[in-house]
């Protein structure tokens, strides 16, 4: 059992009309909000924000929370080697996978309460929509919560969407450890949600994956938007760069007979926000950062002799990223020969540009059409759904959320904003379920 | 008994001409090397360099071998409460204070082995020409083997040489810990270095201080001359800066939302460097520098929201100090209002701008031009002579040392340029011993 192959044009659509069947229904606001504050019982800390590391005892909670709120809506559960759960309301074709509703429960440790959490409770609330209104759909739904999303406290993020999805194996994931050398192995032996169900796209396959999440950015904000469509993810890249130069005196080198590894970075620093904000590849969405650098000797009289630098570059397109990259290269290698430097330009990790499937992408852009919304993003954050659209049709909804703010306890979604989400999701689930259901009819013509 | 009053004006200068006495006297430089060389045994590297941190095992065994050393030329010793050996060969007047030849044995844990041993070694080729050719001075003389001078295992530098100034107390100074929580006190005792004379120049008064020094500069390598006459040492101001920003995620955020306190330090590192190379300060000697930089959260993908840097300002005159701290405050200020940033902007540490004793410089200088030399510095570097030049008249011999290398394994300076430091060094001290002599019989009548 496969899924269904990812549809080629936008252009060549079917009609996503919502069927007369799944007409009227809606989320509700106050609903959807009170299950985003049962979501963040365990784990919230005093500042507003939440702090619910993978598989710590505040986790172990939310997730039997989840499994027993979702079995009020009929409900039953898989869990898999990587305590992915997946809340599965059958459909009338049970023949077909699931069509999933995902995000995650963990936070960072100065987290905020809607970064992932909003796109489980957004799931929820689709299946208390459904349940209310007695509805069976055509395919199973699945409300998915993935574990350790943030990878906080098991690098690197994303880690079990991304063994269902093939990224990485079990065992590298099983093995992955904390600061204390815990395993997430163990971790999830420990809180009793180590499955049994193979954690692989083969053995337990979904059809679809839709995932709400806040924006992490300020375009929603600023357009004054509630939601915006997903288009994909960025590309991304990211680079060390190891520049030597000459530790000396600070008080008898003249100025003009250095070698300083940190002038020289400064220059790099500002040369690589030149070039994403004065090029051709600006107005393209083009962004490169340096936010982490390290210096020795650190000792305040000694001229820096070795700094490195982290860079992200991304953009929309692979071939912006890779003509940003050239450009920091050659800066960088010119500002080095000026300052007697040498450097190092290391790419350690690519993810291309991924855009997100064009009918899966259309059922969200006609159920945000109808909450009011048009605005189009290409996510510059990665989430689960770059590691289940590696396997099945993807895409997301994002909310906006105030001033962009995520990954702090000030990260905050209005509750007008997260019903809006909630409804995009609904619309965007329902029409995908009926083009299921007319493409398998086809099919059987 | 105190030291004769520091002269004021050069011009007012009293003949410096070198007795008929003393005429003929010379440094060996086969001598000088060999002492040198004997003095590197304990702490010495493979790569070349050395590592003598103070109060270690190596650093005892230097310490015997100085008093075994200095015996054979006809001295007694004092060891104060600091650990700093004073060498003391009698002259005609005992009653007067010696004239100190001082500098230190210790070095950094990946130093060279000519910053501070050479000072020493130049003071022991003085007592060897002196034996060999059976002169008594007129005023004792003593060479100084001051304690910590690096500050590389107790912090802060020069402590010994302070104390004995009247910068630090005792207590401070032997409470001084190193990583593992050693006190210097603690390490003094261990290796039997402890003594009973006063650390202070009240208690044990030095005449005068001379020290022969490697630059740690490139001027004189550059210039091609062995010895250069030490004016003074340059005013030095040592600064914090903080520069709060907004973490926000670095693909999510558009270039034009940011407040990124990385790119605003970036920023303050180029003003800083041009403000010392491009305005009026430049050729005055004005230097500048960041050399530490540290910033958070270290994460790739998280906009810097936080960075420190150290600066260090340098200049001849104090006032010019001053103009680039006021210059560099201004422009850091632009910088943070234009990114949204906040600073703070903390002088933590000055050394005012010191001049030594003009009696004392002239005599470096007649000796000086003996050796072909008369290239005048700014010291850009502390030294122990700052700290002695707040009680006694005070002037240094700078020896060239190749590519300003020092603090460093490949540290050297050639055995001829050594012999030149040494000469220089015997023939201003004994300038100054004729000097004395001369005013205490005017004195007298």
């Amino acid at each position: 059992m496969a899924a269904l192959p990812i549809t080629a044009e936008p252009a060549a659509l079917p009609s996503l009309q919502l069927s007369s069947k799944y007409a009227g229904l809606h989320v509700d606001a106050a609903r959807t909000n009170a299950t985003l504050q049962a979501a963040c019982v365990w784990g919230s800390t005093p500042d507003g924000g939440m702090n619910r590391l993978t598989c710590n005892d505040d986790d172990k909670s939310v997730r039997d929370w989840f499994i027993s709120e979702t079995k009020k809506y009929g409900c039953h559960h898989k869990v898999d080697e990587m305590g992915n759960i997946f809340a599965i309301r059958p459909g009338q074709n049970n023949s077909l996978p699931p069509i999933g509703l995902g995000s995650h429960l963990d936070t960072q440790p100065t987290g905020g309460k809607y970064d992932g959490i909003l796109g489980v409770v957004c799931g929820i609330e689709v299946l208390q929509v459904l349940h209310a209104n007695n509805v069976t759909t055509f395919a199973p739904v699945a409300v998915v919560n993935w574990t350790n999303e943030e990878g906080a406290r098991f690098p690197p993020a994303m880690l079990c969407s991304g063994v269902w999805g093939g990224e990485f194996t079990v065992a590298y994931a099983q093995g992955r450890q904390d600061l204390e050398g815990n395993t997430l192995g163990e971790e999830l032996k420990r809180i009793g949600y180590m499955g049994t169900t193979p954690a692989s796209y083969d053995a337990n396959p979904l059809l679809a994956h839709f995932e709400v999440h806040i924006e992490q950015g300020p375009i929603l904000d600023v357009a004054r938007k509630p939601v915006g469509i997903v288009r994909g993810v960025q590309s991304i890249r990211w680079y060390n760069v190891e520049i030597q130069g000459r530790e000396a005196h600070t008080g008898t080198t003249p100025m003009d007979r250095r070698s300083d590894a940190l002038l020289g970075a400064a220059k790099m620093i500002l040369e690589t926000n030149r070039i994403v904000t004065e090029t051709e590849v600006a107005p393209r969405g083009g962004r490169a950062t340096i936010a982490v650098i390290n210096s020795s000797p650190q000792s305040i009289n000694t001229i820096a002799g070795k700094v490195s630098l982290g860079l992200d570059i991304r953009a929309p397109a692979d071939s912006d990223v890779e003509l940003i990259e050239q450009q920091c290269r050659e800066a960088f290698e010119i500002i080095s020969y000026k300052h007697g430097l040498t450097m190092t330009f290391d790419n350690f990790w690519n993810s291309p540009a991924l855009a997100f499937d064009p009918t899966m992408v259309s059922c969200v852009r006609q159920a945000a059409a109808e909450v009011g919304c048009s605005i189009e993003i290409t996510s510059g954050a990665g989430h689960d759904s770059v590691y289940t659209s590696r396997k099945v049709p993807t895409a997301m909804v994002f909310v906006r959320c105030r001033d962009g703010v995520s990954h702090h306890p000030a990260e905050f979604s209005r509750e007008e904003d997260c019903a809006a989400g909630a409804e995009a999701l609904l619309g965007a689930y329902l029409r995908y379920d009926d083009y299921i259901r007319r493409a398998t009819s086809t099919a059987k013509i």
